[in-house]
């Protein structure tokens, strides 16, 4: 059975390291053949030991108590805070003879966008990405690239984008042609704000990859496009706001289930719950670097951190990162 | 009864002028006391007269057969195109002596606000903004402004956007210090684009302004704000995707109510139609002008027309802009 090992920074969750733990204990019961350092306050991990039931042979601790805030700048977090466990995680997850697959951290996203520029760069120095994986309307998956690393970018920098986009929609859904949409306020190749007018012609110069124009808000999840390109800020958006718009309607079913005292109605709450539930995918993983960075969400519980190793898992294996069984009931 | 007058753009809808036109027989229907004056093709007009059972006292109808498309630059177009019939309409509700209460157009939207601009400017020279009300969680209304007309902002008109979306809330709906939200990519001060970041000392030193802070875009529909600033691109994607999501959810629980054959989920998708329904809320009202100006969503059908017709004349008699029966049976 192949071995992985992983790096996992247990500090940044909003939830604190205990929880990012308990995620840790669930996904070595799903992974035999999984390994983590653990980049934390150790004392933590030995205070939890018994009740989680770690198995410390397949545990490594790397001792840190620092961490990088959303509040900080990540350039100077990542510049003046060598002992923060995300810069920690970092350098051990390059360390190239400990043959780790990847990375996964809940800490502040500009931070780790930094710090995977600065440590683990890949050879062309690729100005690196987050991908999120969106289910969409055909039952399958659009990789939103970026989903919030690069909050102002250039028209190269989307460029670059929807190339390593395209590539990881090759790797994992096999998707030989991934068809990359450029998220625009309009159809036409004529609407966008100053950047989207920019990228336009260079994503449809460029015969590598497979453009087939703007995309609306109202088409992000329709599935008409694999890769959905777009600057950090926009993407960030959309994310969100999909969240968001999730999150309002299943509460209100939830209510109405109550209300009109109608029992029925919380299994289409709990189909929606687990069909379009963005808080399980976890959070997205960084394209363009040496190494695999999973960015989990600050917001991360266990549930999202067992996610996020799964999915480091089957993408360092080149499987499809997750089938979501839920979907199948009504999407295909 | 008090007479309401408006001029109703007929070109511009994907629909079509019948369907325009069908919109406005119904606001006939509801409203004895309106009249329109009709911009389009007279012909269509006479064309269905006997079918709609239109009362042609209550019409005037001004040739125009020339449109701005989405695919123009809507600043020659509005420039060269002196018959097109958004600038005829423009033209027409600015007539003082002719006492409109506005105009409504589904027309390109760059077009009518570079329209509104040079024909009905106020006496500031205010920049005009597009504002949506969008249902929230609170089983309010949110105003979002930008909503897709200045694609590229400064900060100095994110700051006029604040003061145009916070006197349209005190107005309709009597708030009297409207919560003023900025969109970002992070609640904290110190996240945001360039122009997120630059906006928000100048937010926040106004002291007429109620500023809250930044507002994530999963918070956009929580009815934590009054009204929620962002640049037109980032607006129009907030409404877009909102639209987008709910489309996907409602179309999902259809397929399962079929699929498991369970017709009692059809009440579920018919409350999230009903109540989230952004098509039939028909489009945004132009803040910053001398005249009203509704602009009705391009793909509008008739049931938007006689919606925005409606919002158009409440708004007149400074009355809230729509109740939302439906949201009230759960959210309230």
């Amino acid at each position: 059975m192949e071995q992985y090992k992983i790096v996992l920074d247990l500090l940044g969750s909003d939830k604190g390291p205990e929880t990012v733990l308990l995620g840790a204990s669930l996904a070595f019961k799903e992974f035999p053949n999984l390994s983590i350092t653990l980049v934390g306050p150790k004392e933590v991990v030995i205070s939890k030991k018994e009740e989680l039931g770690l198995d410390m042979s397949r545990i490594k601790i790397i001792e840190a108590n620092e961490t990088i805030s959303n509040y900080e700048n990540p350039y100077t977090g990542i510049m003046n805070k060598p002992n923060a466990s995300l810069v920690l995680a970092m350098k051990e997850v390059g360390q190239e003879e400990e043959n780790y697959i990847g990375m996964i951290s809940p800490g502040n996203t500009g931070a780790i966008l930094m710090g995977s520029f600065r440590f683990l760069s890949d050879e062309n120095k690729t100005r690196p990405c987050i991908s999120a994986l969106l289910p969409n309307a055909k039952g399958a998956f659009t990789c939103l690239v970026d989903a919030g690393a690069t909050i102002d970018c250039t028209s190269g920098q989307l460029h670059s984008f929807a190339h390593l986009g395209s590539d990881l929609m090759r790797k994992m859904y096999k998707i030989e042609k991934p068809r990359v949409g450029l998220l625009s306020n309009g159809a036409e190749p004529t609407k966008g704000n100053h950047l989207v007018k920019e990228t336009y012609p260079i994503l449809e110069e460029d015969k590598e990859l497979n453009f087939i124009g703007n995309i609306e808000g109202n088409k992000a999840l329709s599935g008409d496009c694999d890769v959905l390109v777009c600057d950090g800020f926009a993407g960030n958006q959309v994310l969100k706001n999909t969240e968001g718009v999730a999150k309002l309607f299943i509460t209100d079913i939830v209510k109405l289930s109550k209300k009109k005292n109608k029992p029925e109605y919380m299994e289409v709450a709990n189909y929606l719950m687990k069909a379009y539930d963005l808080g399980a995918l976890g959070g997205g993983i960084l394209l363009g670097t040496r190494k695999i960075i999973m960015k989990a969400r600050g917001n991360s519980d266990e549930r999202a951190i067992v996610n996020i190793s799964r999915m480091l898992i089957n993408y360092a294996g080149g499987a499809a990162v997750f089938d979501n069984e839920y979907r199948d009931e009504a999407a295909r």
